[in-house]
């Protein structure tokens, strides 16, 4: 298979650059295919502004999502990230993988998400002979699998189900569901390594291969099941229809339960 | 009061900066002091790396929050930080506004997260005489308030609490409860303007009044009452002890309800 990498850490010699140089030795290993966007590495600008769009009228109103969609479909983007995007077209398993920083990505995995999804691409693409669009389980990118691979300061407690920092699956809702199920990829459970200060030799060798497991058994393992925005569970308004999660409230809400449908 | 205004927008002639630059205005006119850090016009430098150190040791493995904590204490932070850090300690209300882009601030705004709240300012102060944290709920910013401003792409009905995006409430936990509850700082309801790319002039005026409000009224209003986590409802793991919002999970559970205790 396919694997692009996406990581993000600013330094080679941390768990994280040890995790994500495992990975790519054991999948190439493996017969796989690798690319890897080491974003630090590649000093990937962080800021979606106008230098995105050289060949627009510096005197206009800068919108952005509406600049970078007009750029796209005239093949203008910026090199580094019509990079990515061929990236991403070219895979078959997308891996996200990043120390969690105050509950979310590096500023750096943030504006890859800002300034590689763009407009016509990512969002905003019109399902054919329909007033809908293609997201939230359909889109360009369907077809494709995803993995958040993510290191924590806290313990495993504290991200639990009733944990106070709030449970590791709800934090990592706007990715799992906000980008890899909003644009067709499916979302497979994260890989998390909880407290990697602590984490000893012993401990980072188990870790190691419990990660390079995973990554193996991507094509296999049976994805987060988000419901599909066209599939039938919600209105018009993109609210979950009566008697679908009948009462509920909240992310979970979005996920099909066993027995349903 | 001392009103500091972070604000995450590329373009001065949007709806966000339109609603920026009315609040200063309002806030002044009514005798308020106002800071305003607007990122992308200070060209903020979004990314945490090595930079940020010019005292450290260049060879050795870059561990950034042991770094960052080790600058503040030596005062050799960067000035940019510095000041931001500066503002936080002479402000009373925080306010961040930006638009929603992905589901979380535009990677400039995290960036400012990453690198102004360091540790041993905002993150790991010990709780004297004892072996807690002064975190959720105290910290070296209890006394402020803060509040979230955002705009986003999406209607209303798809950030509702059972709409397809998730509840606008849950996808700003990270900040309300990650952010300003951790620091110490009380979190106001957010200010959420939805769908602005339809905005009309006539609603313009509507938001920017109730905008203006919101930020009058900020002295004033109840914060959001999440739970502390000194406060007696967290076993010593950080998990919501037995019988605290019993049999719930999810973000929500960490709300005080209600006639509770």
């Amino acid at each position: 298979m396919r694997y692009f990498i996406v990581y993000a850490h600013p330094e080679p010699r941390s768990l994280n650059g040890s995790l994500k140089d495992a990975a790519v030795q054991a999948l190439e290993q493996a017969g796989h295919e690798v690319r890897v966007s080491d974003l630090y590495a590649m000093a990937f600008k962080a800021v979606a502004d106008a230098w995105d769009f050289p060949m627009r009228d510096a005197g206009s109103r800068l919108v952005y999502h509406r600049e970078s969609e007009q750029a796209y479909k005239a093949g203008q983007l910026q090199p580094e990230v019509a990079r990515e995007i061929e990236n991403l077209l070219w895979s078959e398993v997308v891996v996200l993988q990043f120390p969690l920083w105050w509950f979310g990505p590096p500023a750096i995995l943030k504006g890859w998400f800002d300034r590689v999804l763009v407009n016509g691409f990512a969002i905003g693409v019109p399902k054919e002979g329909t007033r809908q669009w293609l997201r939230y389980g359909e889109g360009t990118l369907a077809g494709r699998r995803g993995i958040v691979a993510v290191t924590t300061g806290g313990r495993e407690a504290q991200f639990s189900p009733r944990g106070i920092n709030g449970a590791i699956d709800e934090i990592l809702f706007p990715i799992n569901h906000g980008i890899f199920h909003y644009t067709g990829i499916q979302p497979l459970s994260p890989f998390v390594a909880f407290r990697t200060v602590r984490t000893t030799p012993q401990e980072f060798v188990q870790l190691r291969d419990r990660y390079v497991a995973r990554l193996l058994a991507a094509g296999d393992e049976a994805p987060i099941p988000y419901r599909f925005e066209n599939g039938g569970d919600y209105d018009e308004a993109g609210q979950l229809r009566e008697g679908v999660a009948e009462g509920e409230t909240g992310f979970a809400a979005h996920l099909v339960r066993t027995g349903e449908g």
